[in-house]
């Protein structure tokens, strides 16, 4: 290339990771506005008829509204874009592994999701915006670097300069470190996620661009928030980047910490694989039930969830009891839509604690759960009934046809349950060294441990979230027990949506029965093979009897067949398209990834039979230097070769020489543990073997 | 293996990390309390004669003391462990590259690098204890992992189950993780650091065992911290965790502080290269110089070092002028070690800033510098005369043969500049947006941006080290625009060590032309075999001849030769040693790698000529599997091959048959762009093939 082209690229490069940070920054403002704004307007309209003692109006507002909300969610997410329900996170997973599932990163799902997210949340659903806008960002960054949508014409010519896998796959990481940046307000926090999490291959120039985008998200969220009254802009932290700010909590230092600790961690860690457990059950089933009764199964549930949210965000502050405003507190009963003392039905003067936890917005539950110096603000019942109601609307949220994060429940139920132990702690005395609201803090870090597994990112995120570096050490010791403990029953949250959903993960390691079989255990008949110079009639009939997607390409111009290379399908059909075979008919940017979808079908391309009958030479279209193992060669070996090196084929070639000079192709099928498992039954993994693979995970 | 097997690796593994955490926590907290009281001590003794005028006697202590304790460090270093001059980084990274050069992680270096430093440190040195305490982290991971040093004959024999290079690369990476947290108290600083600058390979269970680690040895800091009365244990930060307290500033949120944070990143990355360009210059002519006149060279250079920085440190605040003590300040002038207000030769109620900023301990000065709400507290020419002095001190120390950390003085030269430049802003008037000391801080980062290249660990270490998180945005910018601005110029610090010292540091990604190469080319003549059923005495020749590492095994049996497999050097020498070529007579344990030292020698065998006459079956000590590319492959994608599985040999087979079943073999030699480059010098890069390399770095 010249030298005009490298610096195009780089100066491309990083202006696409820029744009990609704005974008996502720019759009998590707008979806948090946007709730902020309706979920504010809803409930400051249920409260004045509360106020005015109309409780049946002001539930159906409630009700009605979230209701509307959630069912023009279900709408647009069942019609418009499917592929836009759940939280996103899996997706952008498989997809980082090299998974090309159709739609999982198209502007519809885009749209989908950033509508179906305000919707979802603003209707009072338990779910966060958090996984969304991780997909939110990786969406915005596919769509950047194809340069637009071809196939609804909206296309930047300039844009499109990213198109081989690998630059489209750095720029989605970076848009899954923009997301989290922008939903968290945790820019370092991104990029351990999409480093810990999302990426399946690392470099560290892609650390670097990451960090450099979620820089950008960081700065624009900061000048939004600057830029904005701070009484319309809704609640947000100091220069946007503190969303629950404990900065001023100091906690002890020493060993005594050390047991409450432990015990959140521990309970955290069961709890949050139970509800791993249990929430991939009721994903099972709602998947099989969606399936058998379509599209009106969807909208239906999606609106009976948002009615029993509803009733219980409503209902169950009935149970609690009014108490007095502590006399010192100037801000009792909140008048505001945030505030510790909702008034509810009691008295003047009184506060409701249970409505302050229910009839409110996730974010300011959180905000109230985590707030400190007021220990005995709520009750234990009140805390059991929170704790209860959000375990039980997390579980059926979860897997309803709509966009829902799962960061958000997990961080309420598990600051009401670690709340609820620093009560029942500090009722005995001795151990009144920890806050409840660092109780609280540290129960979301434990069932954030438990049901998802990551350790670095969740510490670093839940830090920046609430500006206080003292509590490092306690938050990485909780972590790490709750994650042990979780990884001892199942496997993470979204490792099992993926499951669930069927996509071909590889995994970091291999199998350690894979040891014992060597590739050509594995490897599947003899391959598809083309000659060098082949009849263009062939080419057109093995592309249309087969759906593989490389063929070996044989040299029989010297006396003994000779492997030359691979052509892919994709390159073979832009050849026919095409029409012309010679040489000179083609450059480079013709082989390019088509944008989006599926690209050029053999189906479509109508050849004259003349054509058929002439002959293509296939070298100049060919990878002549493709990764091969011999025929020998352990599958464990090949498969780490095969998943370090980011491969979609490995030739497996004969280690004596024989008649084929090609014995067989090995793609991502061939490895996936279902595959090998189904050819050999007897190497079944046992638990002691699973441990293995866990404990070196 | 068996299931009790698995089990006892796994709490193995763990235990080791716990016990590299803990070691590495206590060690860092030890060498901490050594330099505050030695140098605590020496600087009250100066101050006190000071005070009473005897001012020859004052710097006659000052400069005594550090030339004897830089003396002690220096011959330590030079005659004990050469290996642990400098400051370690480079090593470790190069350990954890591959290259296992010799004693860089021996039980002699840790002893010289924890002694040395306390020396260099106390002594006032500008050298910092950061540095070592990575090298000595990964020395203790090193010692632990092979259960103790043979050649001491102090071995656990408990201990020694990690026996393959794989489980010792972690644990030593490890060991760099807690080596970071405990020099600056920053856990997820050292797991970060750890992932961008030290490992080449990482997984994502390895990012969870430092973490693990990391968290070790915050915790075991924050018991050490908590258990000492605080007046005995020096200046410390509460919970142990925070060195700089920063806590209090509140940055504006806005675009106003942009244009500041843009003028330190540019000029810090300009200055730092500019660093890095002088420091290596200075480093080679050190280097030819030891080279020429040995120990004494050494030695001398240390002890002249020492007393010129005694001589600036006492002779410069001369310099400064007094100035009587703010009215509202209740320390002023300082008695004790720490504080802001020097009294040096003032009258009581006056203080000298230059002796603030240089009779003091680099962690002290650092702490004057960053200290806010102090503007006016130096004047312009005590900043400029802190930072000459800072930056020509820290230039003729590096090099130096001790142990000696870049962090320390990068920070402070850095600092000295950056509240330079924010003295020179606020005077404008208009931009009195941030704090001096915000600026001082950001100084720093820029200049640590633009000397080491590191953005995200160093991000995290800084904001850990400040306990501010609402500073992340800017310190995020001035990082990315030094680094940016800083890789224009030439290579990092550390890459530059690398570079000088010789190793054959293998980057991440190949160079561009290795695209218009093939393997066969960089390979070199055919490869030195042995048969599958070989002769003891052509074995003992073919060891004696060459010294190659791995050798291909041919099978001879079939009509045509082939390819079995490739066997170790160090296999064949335990298979001499033993003497008896019985296939019973080994288990895998033989065959693990020696603890330390280069193992088996082939001098050091003997053997009798009727054992040399026999045959021995090499089948069973054969790697079967070997990786191997076919002669026509690209160099680029063997590289790429070789670098992301982490081989050591990679077998070069040929396309067609022939009468040799294998073409040759590369290895890290064959790939280092010395070597390619010394083959085609016409392929010679070029400034803009190196412009895109470094951009996709």
């Amino acid at each position: 290339r010249t030298k005009v082209q490298i610096l195009q690229y780089i100066i491309l490069k990083w202006t696409m990771a820029c744009l990609v940070g704005l974008c996502t920054g720019m759009v998590g403002y707008c979806i948090n506005m946007a709730v902020e704004y309706i979920a504010g307007y809803k409930l400051s309209q249920t409260t004045s008829f509360l106020n005015k003692s109309r409780y049946l109006i002001a539930f159906s507002i409630l009700a009605g509204s979230n209701m509307l909300l959630v069912f023009s969610a279900a709408v647009l997410c069942a019609i418009v874009g499917p592929a836009a329900a759940g939280s996103g996170i899996p997706e952008v997973k498989a997809y980082l592994n090299g998974i090309d599932a159709p739609n999982i990163l198209s502007p519809r799902t885009l749209l989908v999701k950033v509508f179906g997210s305000i919707g979802a949340v603003a209707g009072g659903l338990s779910v966060g915006k958090e996984g969304p806008l991780v997909h939110i960002g990786s969406c915005i960054a596919s769509l950047l670097s194809q340069g637009g949508s071809s196939r609804y014409r909206l296309t930047w010519r300039w844009l499109r300069y990213f198109k081989n896998d690998r630059d489209r796959r750095d720029l989605v990481t970076c848009g899954a470190a923009a997301g989290v940046a922008a939903a968290f307000r945790a820019p370092v926090g991104g990029v351990l996620f999409a480093l810990e999490e999302a990426a399946s291959w690392w470099r560290s120039s892609l650390l670097w661009r990451a960090f450099f985008t979620s820089a950008t998200v960081a700065i624009a969220l900061r000048v939004a928030v600057s830029n904005c009254d701070s009484s319309s802009c809704g609640v947000f932290g100091t220069g946007g980047s503190i969303m629950f700010d404990m900065g001023v909590v100091s906690t002890t230092t020493g060993l005594s910490e050390l047991i409450p600790v432990v015990i959140l961690g521990v309970v955290g860690g069961c709890l949050g694989s139970f509800f791993t457990f249990l929430s991939g059950k009721i994903l099972r089933t709602y998947a099989s039930w969606h399936a058998r009764h379509g599209l009106f199964a969807k909208l239906l549930q999606a609106v009976l969830v948002a009615f029993i949210t509803s009733l219980l965000m409503f209902g169950l502050p009935w149970l609690g009891t009014c108490t007095a405003c502590p006399t010192e507190s100037d801000e009792c009963p909140s008048t505001g839509l945030s505030g510790k003392y909702k008034q509810f039905t009691c008295q003047s003067g009184h506060y409701n604690d249970l409505a302050s936890l229910l009839l409110n917005t996730n974010d300011n539950v959180i905000r109230n759960l985590f707030s400190t110096n007021t220990a005995g603000l709520y009750r234990y019942s009140s805390l059991t009934i929170l704790l209860c109601s959000s375990f039980f609307l997390a579980l059926i949220t979860y897997g309803t046809a709509i966009p829902s994060g799962l960061f958000i429940p997990v961080i309420i139920i598990g600051a009401a349950y670690g709340r609820l132990v620093g009560k029942f702690m500090t009722s005995f005395g001795q151990l009144e060294t920890l806050d409840e609201g660092v109780y609280a803090y540290l129960g979301a870090a434990s069932l954030l441990g438990g049901s998802m597994r990551m350790t670095v990112s969740v510490c670093v995120i839940l830090l920046e979230l609430t500006n206080n570096l003292l509590m490092l050490p306690p938050t990485m010791l909780v972590l790490l027990i709750s994650k042990t403990i979780g990884d001892l029953f199942n496997h993470s949250v979204y490792d099992q949506i993926l499951h669930i959903k069927g996509l071909p993960f590889l995994v970091e390691k291999p199998e350690p029965y894979m040891k014992h079989l060597t590739v050509m255990d594995v490897c599947s008949s003899p391959p598809v093979t083309l000659s060098a110079t082949e009849r263009v009639g062939n080419i057109v009939e093995v592309l249309k009897l087969t759906d593989h997607n490389g063929f070996p390409v044989i040299d029989h111009s010297s006396e003994v067949p000779k492997l030359h290379g691979l052509i892919l399908r994709s390159h073979l059909l832009v050849l026919l398209k095409k029409g012309d075979f010679s040489e000179a008919q083609f450059c480079s940017v013709d082989f390019a990834k088509p944008g989006s979808g599926k690209g050029i079908k053999i189906e479509d391309i109508e050849l004259q039979p003349e054509q058929l009958n002439k002959f293509v030479d296939l070298h100049p279209y060919t990878n002549a230097s493709p990764y091969t193992v011999v025929e020998s060669m352990s599958l464990a070996k090949a498969f780490s070769m095969f998943r370090q090196l980011a491969l979609r084929h490995l030739c497996v070639v004969p280690t004596t020489p024989e008649v084929a000079p090609i014995l067989g192709i090995l793609t991502r099928h061939d490895f996936m543990p279902e595959h090998v498992l189904g050819l050999y039954p007897h190497l079944k993994a046992n638990k002691w073997n699973r441990l293995q693979i866990q404990s070196s995970l």
